[in-house]
C-alpha cells in the first residue's frame, strides 16, 4: 500500500504513560483541563446521547458516544466489581476519535489511564470554578487509584498543596503519600473521615463504597466547604448523606445522566441543581458567598472523554508516543476489495 | 508487566487477508456461514439492539452492538458517499468482541473486509433455506465490491456455478469476471439486466444506486427465482419495483430495522414478512413451492457481525495472524495506578 489512509494512530497504555511523563503530569492535567473547559463552555453544540449499557449478572459494559459536528468520539468502558479477584481491573475503557466529515477513525487509545486523568482534570475545573479562591487544603476519603491524580488536578489548577488523606485501608493513605513524595504537597494520613475533613477547603470523596454509604455526615461539612462528589456513580452507589444535598447548592454535568447515577439519586427528581456547563460559560451563578456549600456531583460525562481524545490526539503529533494500525482496508479501488485480497496472495 | 492480562488481540487488514487466505476463501466463508446460521437459529438469546448512529451532513458513524450475555460485540462502521473523490472508502468498519463476564475485550478487528465477508456467508445462508435446491445459476446484477464473495459463498454453500453479470460500468463486471478466474465458475458478462437475469435460479442485486431505483422490474422475474436483495440498505435507497414485493414471500432480519432501510420500506408497514431466523430454527416455512418467488431483503444486522468477530476469535488461534495490543492498563495493584505510572519514569 503506497497510501497511509489505512492507518489509524494507536496510542498503547506504554504509550500513554510514556507521553503522560514527557508532558509532566501536572503540565498534562492543566492543558488536558483546558480541553475540558472549551467543551464544557461550548456544551451546546454536542450531541448527546444516552451511554449504551450491556448489563448482566457481573457487570456492565456500555459504548459512551458523542459529537461535536467535526469530531466523533466513544469510549468503551466495563465495570465488574468481581474482576479483582482474578487479577483483573474492574474498570478498563480504551476511546476511539473520528473524523465526522468523512468517517475515518483519527485515534485509537487506551482509556483506562486516560479516564483517571480525565476526571480529575474535571474534578479540578469544577472547584477552580466552584471553591473559594483561596481554598489551599483537601481531604480525600478513599485513597485509591484515583486520588493521587485528583490530588495532583487540584494543585495544577487551585494551588491546592496541603492534603488530609483517609482511607478504611490504611496501606491505600500509605501508598498515596507515598506516591505524592516530592509533588510540593504537606500531606497528613489521618485515621478517620473526621480527623480527615477538619477545616479542609475542599472535601473530595472517591471510595469504591458500593452501596448507599454515608462516608460523609453532615455534621462534619462546615460552612464554605466546596464538596468534589466523585465515587458515587452508578444507580444504588453514592457517599454522602442526603442531608448534606440539602443544604449544598449542587452541580452536575448532565442532569439526566446524574439523576439516575450520581448523589441527587437519593433526591427528588426535581431538586434543583445547576448544570456545570453554564457556570462556566457564564451563564448561571457559581458559588454565591464564602459561607456557601458547594457540591460537584460528578458521574463523568461523554464530552469529558471526548475532550481527552481530543487532547491526546494534538499532543501525540511529532511524537513517538503512537503506533500506526493497519485498521482500514484501502483498496487502490474501492470496487476491488475482492482484487486487494487476491493481490495480497501474490 | 509480567501478566498478559493487558493484551488484546488485533487483526489488521493485512493480517485478516493472510487469514482468509491461508484458510481459503471458499472455506472461510463456509465455516463463518455455519457461525451466522448458528446464530440466527439462536435468534432469541440475543439482546437485541437498534444501532446508534450519528448523522451529519456528509454521513453517517454508526455503532452496533449486540450481546448474547456470554460475548458482547459491537461494530464501527461509517457511510460516506462522498469519500471516494479523496481516495477514501465510502464504507470502512471495525470491531470488538468482549467477555461479558469481565467486560475485557478479547478481539479488536477490522471490519471491512470482514464486512463482506459476512455479508456474503448471511445471504448464502438464507438462499441455502429459500431458493430451489436445484440452483446452479445467479445473475449477479451490480459487480462492485460485494460481486466475487457473494458469488463464492453461492458457489460454497448452495453450488451456484453459473454466473450472469451486469452492472452499468462494464469495467466493474470485466474486473468481476477476472478476479473469479480459476475459481470454477462458467461467467457470462452480459450488456443489460434483462440479458443477464434470463433463465437464472438466484437474482442478486447489489448496486450503489443511491435513491429509489428499480434496477429489477416485476417482467423479468420469472416463477420460482430467489432474489437475494443486497444493495437497499437505507432510508431512501432501494433496489426493486415494488410489483415484485408484492409478488414474493419476503424473509427478513431484524423487522423494526429492515421496515426502514429495506426493500419493504416501499410497503405498508404491515406487510406480511417472515423472519429468516424462524425458517432456520424450523419454526416459520420457507419456499412453499417450486413456482414461489422467494425475496431475502437483506440489510445486515448486528448478529452477522457478532458471528464473524466469534468465527474470527476462534480462527486466530494458535496462527501468526493477529498482533497484541496493549490496550489494557494492568497495574499489580488496581489502587495504585499512578504508582504504575510512576513505576514507567524509572
Amino acid at each position: 500500500m503506497t497510501s497511509k489512509l489505512n492507518v489509524v494512530p494507536f496510542v498503547s497504555v506504554d504509550h500513554m504513560m510514556k507521553l503522560v511523563l514527557s508532558v509532566g503530569v501536572e503540565r498534562f492535567l492543566t492543558e488536558l483541563s483546558a480541553y475540558v473547559e472549551e467543551d464544557f463552555r461550548r456544551w451546546e453544540s454536542f450531541d448527546k446521547v444516552a451511554r449504551v449499557a450491556a448489563h448482566s449478572p457481573d457487570g456492565v459494559i456500555e459504548l459512551m458516544p458523542t459529537s461535536d459536528g467535526t469530531a466523533y468520539g466513544f469510549k468503551y468502558v466495563n465495570g465488574h466489581p468481581k474482576n479483582t479477584r482474578d487479577g483483573r481491573q474492574t474498570v478498563t475503557a480504551f476511546g476511539v476519535l473520528a473524523d465526522v466529515a468523512n468517517g475515518y477513525p483519527m485515534l485509537l487509545t487506551e482509556m483506562t489511564l486516560l479516564t483517571a486523568l480525565r476526571t480529575a482534570a474535571t474534578s479540578a475545573v469544577a472547584a477552580k470554578h466552584l471553591a473559594r479562591g483561596d481554598a489551599r487544603t483537601m481531604a480525600i476519603i478513599g485513597n485509591g487509584a484515583q486520588a493521587e491524580f485528583q490530588a495532583l488536578a487540584m494543585k495544577a489548577l487551585l494551588g491546592i498543596d496541603h492534603l488530609r488523606l483517609y482511607d478504611i485501608d490504611r496501606w491505600a493513605s500509605e501508598k498515596c503519600a507515598r506516591n505524592l513524595d516530592g509533588f510540593g504537597f504537606d500531606v497528613i494520613t489521618c485515621s478517620g473521615t473526621e480527623e480527615a475533613v477538619d477545616g479542609t477547603d475542599v472535601i473530595t470523596t472517591v471510595t469504591a463504597a458500593k452501596q448507599r454509604a454515608a462516608i460523609l455526615t453532615d455534621n462534619l461539612v462546615g460552612a464554605g466547604v466546596h464538596i468534589n462528589a466523585v465515587g458515587g456513580d452508578c444507580p444504588g452507589k453514592t457517599e454522602l448523606h442526603a442531608d448534606i444535598l440539602r443544604r449544598a447548592a449542587i452541580f452536575v454535568e448532565y442532569p439526566p445522566q446524574t439523576r439516575i447515577e450520581g448523589e441527587i439519586q437519593q433526591l427528588a427528581p426535581d431538586h434543583l441543581v445547576t448544570e456545570l456547563w453554564r457556570v462556566i460559560a457564564g451563564e448561571a451563578e457559581g458559588r454565591s458567598s464564602r459561607q456557601q456549600i458547594t457540591l460537584f456531583d460528578s458521574v463523568g460525562f461523554a464530552t469529558e472523554d471526548f475532550s481527552a481524545l481530543r487532547y491526546v490526539r494534538d499532543k501525540i503529533a511529532g511524537t513517538p508516543f503512537f503506533d500506526e494500525l493497519d485498521l482500514l482496508a484501502d483498496p487502490d479501488e474501492p470496487r476491488d476489495l475482492f482484487g486487494m485480497l487476491l493481490r495480497a496472495a501474490a
